[in-house]
């Protein structure tokens, strides 16, 4: 190890424990904090975001990189190296102030809109929401200008490194030709089906139980994470803790349910990063859409396929009673019914990719300045309109107020989800090629040969490789949007 | 302000801030963690020590410390800089390596203790505890240096700012004398009394909707605070957002309940600490014993008296049920039962300062050197025989493992438990002498002139005077420990 090198290790060792700190209270926060709690907590989150930014940018740290550039060997230290540069570039671009604000104004706009949203208060949440806009504008315009990408590609690079509208455009305007047909063929399709809907109340505790028993199947480590609850479900916490939350209805389980596989997904990943990395960039899961490729391999790829829906009913049976809609038919009926809904959490494999389409036309003229904060809920009308058949005027509630990204400032972020249900599409149609009989085995219990091709193609790698040989190297090719069409056509066309 | 106070303002704002990051991760510690996630928490938590202490012990700092004392002349200024100070100096004395080595000892001693305890391993106890003492002996001997007081003086000044064996040795000599024959005539007197044991199971379920039901009565602001489970009850928190925990037995609500109303003492005290001060030293509860005084005028003073247990008596039958042992004449006397049981925190009103005693004398022991750890089983042994008549050999589960202060090196603190007694008792007598028909008022539900008075006199008033002035404006006197005596004989022998 080079002197340069480790300098950065110390470094960047000292920004991983704070980045503990900050995980943990961020989870507090949103699952267990009381309301006079938060401008304490603001403060004091705000007050670590600037020690983190001053410790990135540390003039020393800056010569230590640039010294380790060319004293570095090392394949392995050099790809820590790369994304250590990676950190601190996106970091010094910053100036602190406007770290600082942006933090205020993101915690602040995010604890009112827990209740804002309940509230249907628009104009209430417009109060914090434009402040918090104007810093992300200001952030993208630096960022921009540094990069030479736009405004918003510059905020996507952030979450997926390399990914631009270049890429995503295209892509997504293929989706707009195939899919709303697609979507039409299959409501027609689903429509002369018989689901029976499962009878409630089920209460919170057998939930839970049923929630954390299929946990287990799925291999989480409850000696290093938990499950909790909050507004909007998410895994937080560290990869040492993994902390993952749900959110429970006594009239339905369906949702809960699968919301708790999905954060498995994510949580996995983190729990089997590899823990000599751990406290560095290298360590880290390697971007946002990767992330969504394991909650969507969990949920969407394994979670609501007929093996593994055959393997779960008994436990649903177990804690929630037995009734006709139990039986496994049914439940993948359920699974896979399609519904032009309003809110995007609770949308169906199949229309998902709409929700987001909007969305990320929204924020990207939202930062390109093209549009104002108080041009977005007629903007999201029309467009719900147009994608889904949907009316959603008035109701901010499950409009435009239904997500935290926006309220927290996580503008280039959307993208991610659709692109990590592409990735889980192709790394599954390579395990199908690679791995024989995996449906009967999935049925039969036997989750270790997918968990283990994960492990080894994506959550032990971290970030060592960049997304588009990550996914190449795991599935021999590199990324398509063919398989993720045909698992649609096969799943919600077939049979 | 003058520009120097100016400058220790946003110091120690930035400390507080650190300080709410702290305490939320230690609670998080105590009441959430899973196991795997203790190395990284530890680091972290040792690294946000050090952070701390460089911030305290910046250059800047001393200078801005040293002119405001000469610039300042209001008078809140002047207390406020006289608390910064006594902060400053604690800190300046002890390097960071050794608060790092500290805290790292403490945490890894503290985390393997929770399991060690239950498995009456001593001896895997001393290999954790053996580095922590010494870290702790090193600290006592730099503050000792430079105060002039002794060793284990130094770390009590810490927690009680002024107070030194000179002055606790004969009181707890003048305890020694009265209170082991006062305990031997309870005993007699009591061991013909009738009471009616609660019969279980009391579901946890049920406990916590009444412990809630009662810190609502007992004015806990639920909207900046929570109540949660540890294996050792704790207030916790931060002002704005207080954590108290307890911990559940399903054979027994008693001691859960009335350990709920003690902790509900120490956390009104934090939620009413002055606003304007909740920033700085000035602003912080007074020391450990006047801590303690508030949880004991909840608990011993207030909770287990007999209008007290009038009032709640009817919400102990709302959840739990009805039955015989809850007649109001019944838990009066459950209340006030006289056992001399193995554990401090499990012990009555009446034997706990025997407790202490024991604490005090072995740790003063261990802290000037006078014994080593492997000596305390022996100790623990003989001084438990000598006051309580109890034996304890081989058990140290209920024995020298049983608290968690010497685990995470809070060596120091166990005196400020029969101070605070003995305040409390000073503050009712006053009390009562002040305000008419108190008792009446309780029994009818009206706590708020108890609440009011300790708001005034103590809650209000944060770190405003030092102990002795303080306790002399609340009471019109100094302390004296005669209150305490006079209210354990009305208790326990009258009637």
């Amino acid at each position: 190890m080079s002197n340069a090198y480790a300098t950065l290790v110390a470094s960047f060792t000292k920004l991983y424990r704070y980045q503990h700190l900050a995980q943990i209270v961020a989870w507090d926060q949103a699952a267990m904090m009381p309301s006079k709690g938060n401008e304490a907590r603001s403060a004091a989150m705000a007050e670590l975001a600037v020690l983190m930014h001053d410790t990135l940018t540390a003039p020393q740290l800056a010569s230590a990189l640039e010294a380790a550039k060319t004293e570095t060997t090392d394949p392995i230290e050099a790809a820590s190296v790369h994304e250590m540069t990676r950190q601190w570039r996106a970091a010094t671009l910053i100036p602190a102030s406007l770290v600082e604000a942006k933090s205020l104004a993101g915690t602040k706009c995010e604890h009112a809109w827990r209740t804002q949203r309940k509230a249907n208060d628009w104009a209430g949440f417009l109060v914090n929401w434009k402040p918090l806009v104007e810093c992300v504008r200001q952030e993208a315009t630096l960022l921009a200008e540094a990069s030479g990408l736009s405004r918003y590609d510059a905020l996507v690079d952030r979450y997926e490194p390399g990914m631009t509208s270049a890429v995503i455009e295209p892509m997504f305007a293929d989706l707009k030709r195939w899919l709303p047909p697609l979507i039409q063929d299959v409501l027609v399709k689903q429509r002369t089906e018989e689901v029976v809907a499962p009878t409630g109340p089920f209460p919170i505790a057998a939930q839970r139980a049923l929630g954390l028993e299929i946990m287990g199947l799925l291999g989480f480590d409850f000696e290093g994470g938990r499950l909790d609850v909050s507004t909007h479900p998410f895994c937080g916490g560290v990869a040492e803790d993994v902390r993952i939350t749900t959110r429970y209805s006594e009239d339905d389980f369906v949702q809960a349910l699968m919301g708790i596989v999905h954060e498995t997904g994510h949580a996995r990943y983190e729990q089997r990063l590899p823990r000599a990395w751990v406290h560095l960039p290298l360590g880290v899961a390697r971007s946002m859409g990767i992330h969504e490729s394991q909650s969507l391999s969990f949920e969407m790829q394994l979670g609501r396929s007929r093996p593994f829906l055959e393997l779960i009913a008994p436990l649903v049976r177990k804690h929630l009673g037995d009734q006709p809609a139990f039986a496994v038919d049914n439940l993948a009926k359920i699974y896979t019914r399609v519904r032009t809904g309003l809110v995007r959490t609770e949308s169906d494999e199949l229309t998902y990719p709409m929700h987001i389409i909007l969305r990320f036309e929204i924020e990207r003229a939202l930062v390109e300045r093209e549009i104002e904060p108080e041009d977005v809920p007629a903007l999201w009308d029309e467009k719900m309109l147009a994608y889904l058949g949907a009316d959603t005027r008035g109701n901010y509630t499950d409009g435009c107020l239904q997500d935290i990204h926006w309220t927290d400032g996580a503008f280039g972020y959307f993208p991610s989800y659709t692109l990590g249900a592409m990735y889980a599409a192709q790394y599954f149609a390579a395990m199908r090629a690679q791995l024989p009989a995996l449906d009967a085995k999935v049925a039969a219990g036997d989750l270790a040969p997918i968990f283990s091709w994960l492990d080894d193609k994506i959550w032990s790698q971290a970030s060592r490789w960049e997304t588009p040989e990550l996914i190449a190297r795991a599935t021999g090719t590199p990324l398509s949007a063919s398989h993720f069409e045909k698992h649609l056509r096969a799943r919600y066309l077939a049979g």
